[in-house]
């Protein structure tokens, strides 16, 4: 027997229409390429969402076509976000960060009819324009220039069109809304993509007073770009509350950002670590130069944060940071680092430990871990490979069957990380499971030796990674890079990491180099140490 | 176009599940009838529920069934809620308050094939048990008495089974989970099946930071019953978030209810208007008596809240009521007395103002009003029926085809509320529409002039209702009861009104009475005013 109530889809125009409806007035800011402030109100957003929703149908964008976007963070990415699914249409972000070869496949894979371009952008576009086929280009006009020619410009599209035409699409929830491809070290990308329904859902437990605990009130700056898993939803999440929006466009530097904070009064802010460690480098260079009485949050995720820098925020700027973790296939949230009621009653070093873990999974989202001997007990100390299920979780990548084996026989998602749970529930990562070190029957976490390595004082740089043994499997190896001027012998880095770990973590090889390989987004490319070090005798 | 994202169902299973996984060692609270405290954890909870579960299905209820309830807001309750949808069963509350014979009649409707009544409620029971046919009574044993011969022992029937056969509901989330039937003051009771879905997406939007804002930190005491519109989705909210809960059992008077805040530290709670009126005689009598200082939140519905109520309790005693609305048909919640941050700006007595209207549609709930002109304008002046719709929304009543005039053509379900509607979106429910006098195509609000009257020194209650007229179609009339030992006239009640209301809304006829009839919850009954008053001439 069913209920009897409302068959009513969770679907995107909803979100705009409530902020259209409630919250017609707030701001919606946006720093432009020439660092003037753009500001209008979610009236005006909606106005011109519509027009664009019209004017891709009369372009011939069909429900389920892409249209791809390669833009920084701004009020008419925003538009986009919400003008392309109005329809039915595939919003599909490219990552601005990659290169032109893989945003040449990434465009070539996904079939995308249309790409709409940052005209800022368009050096990069132009080194892989001419090895895709789209239907129609269309240009930004962010840069003050004339449009090139051939393409369309994106205000004349929306000025041309008559929003009295905008029908919202409240067809089936699951219908796709957007489309993500990871950057994944290993591999092409591969396409994740989102539901109306998935993107509905990831907006309401964001906005859980135990989520991201985002209001109306609430001013959000999302420095973690739209590119990047729909910036980790917030503008979806933002509009359905109507919260105030403030868009970074592309100055992502310390002092741009915290002048905007200051400026804005921004309550709530979101991004990578190594956005966070540039502002605490210029807050403690300048104590007190700026005033960000009214910044509450600022969330952090993407890979870990440092305990030592979520402690520096709290105690020397009195800012609190909060760890989130997530995957492009997990729309991201997964989990959140809150405390919960028993940690909150522990000691100051307890709780900034917990903060600095990964977070217990937000309602709905379902965990488990697994190793060879099968499940992992939630114990703290044994780890194995994350594995996840939910409903804005990943059931397959697009077009890519080849990629099955990502996920489980009974219908959970392979993280690729490798994790402790600990009896409360809370998640530590510890390895990407491709890095991991399986040495005779256990797991070395390579991601815990580099840590130690580099709180030596000579270390710069420390990658460690497997090696093949012919009685253990594997072994660890480390490649270290040394400070300028400071020198430091094997013995000497073996008799440093001795009382930190059980003996046999310890690795068989150190090899001094100049540089560790680095992938675009900067994280140490291991399968290239891999491949040079295969045949390495300790 | 799907999305590829899990088809993860929306259960409630899955909010017990979290709670054992993550919260297992959170305590849930129960006041007894022999006035000791109960205390049980999340773990507890679960392991008996799953044998609930188990048990009821070899007792042969099966999917879809119907289980009633007989009870008080208690931990076994708790257990019924999930144990009964666990397994695809339908929860059917009765409303204790209600007279025998519309329970009788409740229990046939619903065909009701178990029920399970509270031992200290037998008395009840015993007044509809012969006139139903249901196939098995459960008794809970909170009286410490035998249970009566026919009867199943809850505690026996919960010993004798075995969690591990337990196999929680995966299936489709539109699956019916719970039924509520409304207590409406004219016609029979009209049935409202909620469904898994409908309650997880409910139990989403409480858990905002802008919603009730409840966290697993927080320990909240649902005073309002249970069998009143599921206890307004905390059971569920709470358990999904893993929060402590407080259960009053049968003890609602304003002492008990005090103690148990204290005791307890509790942190949010909620009720109807006349529970926190009590409670606010007694702290104004007993000031510092009580340690109130974790209490946060004051949560209030079921009609409404007098604006002089939500200032004393601030002003006087530091406590912050929140105002919210919904009915039976909306789950219940559909708005909320959030202040936007535009409000929040506003000088401290319109701030009061907005606390004490209705608030803002929640996220996904959609609003209108509408009069013989079509829709209002959300001028703040114009009154109108409100229509609402929404994922938790009732579509139509249980088989009653005779009520599908309550739903619009286009799918929206008519409240009855008359209200009118402002440029923010904040509801102020004006009468209901069966009550609101129809004078020359103008609407005349009786509960406004009611208050009104009901302010005049000498007047103790004020009931004001239409009577037939020949030109304007209808015209107010008052029914006045005076207060002991004082007198008023009806040229001095007319004068009294005349600076407060335009010349068109002032009753022709005051009529001078004992008492006014009254429903068993103690509102008006109106309609016998207007069937004694039909041929009143002025």
């Amino acid at each position: 027997m069913n209920g009897l109530m409302m068959n009513y889809q969770l679907t995107l125009p909803t979100l705009m229409k409530r902020a259209e409806t409630l919250h017609g007035k707030k701001q919606i800011i946006t720093r432009q390429p020439d660092k003037s402030l753009h500001r209008y109100t979610y009236t005006d957003f909606a106005l011109r969402t519509k027009k664009l929703s019209v004017a891709l149908q009369q372009l011939g964008v069909m429900p389920g076509d892409r249209v791809a976007t390669l833009c920084w963070n701004h009020y008419q990415h925003l538009e986009i976000y919400f003008g392309v699914p109005s329809f039915g249409g595939v919003l599909h972000t490219l990552n601005l960060r990659l290169s032109p070869d893989d945003l040449e496949y990434i465009v070539n894979h996904a079939e995308d009819k249309v790409i709409i371009v940052d005209q800022v952008l368009l050096p990069l576009f132009d080194k892989f324009k001419s090895k895709i086929n789209v239907k129609h280009v269309i240009v930004i006009p962010n840069a003050g220039q004339p449009i090139p020619e051939g393409t369309l410009n994106y205000e004349e599209v929306i000025a041309s069109s008559d929003e009295r035409k905008y029908i919202p699409f409240e067809g089936d929830e699951n219908t796709a809304a957007a489309m993500c491809y990871t950057s994944g070290t290993t591999g092409k990308p591969k396409g994740v993509l989102y539901s109306h329904r998935s993107i509905v859902l990831h907006s309401m437990v964001s906005a859980y007073a135990e989520g991201l605990s985002i209001t109306e009130a609430d001013v959000v700056l999302p420095v973690v770009p739209m590119f990047h898993v729909n910036a980790w939803g917030l503008p979806f999440t933002c509009t359905m509350l109507g919260s105030t929006i403030v868009f970074p466009g592309p100055y992502l530097d310390p002092i741009s950002l915290l002048e905007l904070v200051e400026k804005e009064r921004v309550t709530i802010t979101a991004g990578v670590p190594t956005i966070w460690l540039g502002i605490l480098n210029v807050l403690d260079a300048t104590p007190g130069k700026y005033n960000l009485s009214a910044l509450r949050s600022m969330i952090v995720g993407g890979s870990a944060a440092p305990r030592s820098m979520i402690k520096s925020f709290q105690e020397r700027h009195g800012l609190s940071i909060l760890h989130a973790w997530g995957m492009t296939e997990t729309s991201p949230l997964g989990s959140i680092g809150i405390l919960n009621s028993e940690i909150q009653k522990e000691n100051i070093e307890l709780r900034y430990d917990y903060r600095a873990k990964q977070g217990v999974p937000v309602a709905f989202v379902e965990i488990r871990g697994r190793n060879e001997d099968g499940l992992i007990p939630w114990d703290g100390k044994t780890m194995g490979e994350l594995e996840i299920r939910g409903p804005w979780i990943a059931s397959a990548y697009y077009n890519s069957p080849e990629q099955d084996d990502k996920f489980t026989e009974d219908g959970w998602f392979r993280t690729g990380d490798i994790v402790t749970l600990d009896d409360k529930g809370y998640i530590e990562i510890k390895d990407r499971s491709k890095d991991v070190i399986k040495s005779g029957g256990e797991w070395i976490s390579s991601v815990a030796l580099e840590g130690a390595l580099m709180g030596h004082p000579a270390v710069a740089e420390a990658a460690v990674f497997a090696i093949p043994d012919e009685k253990w499997a594997e072994r660890p190896m480390a490649c270290i890079v040394l400070k300028e001027g400071k020198t430091a012998t094997r013995e000497e880095l073996k008799k440093f990491l001795e009382p930190l770990f059980a003996k046999f973590w310890l690795p068989d090889a150190y090899e001094f180099v100049k540089e560790i390989p680095k992938t675009s987004v900067g994280k140490f490319k291991k399968s290239v140490l891999r491949e040079q070090f295969n045949t390495y005798k300790a």
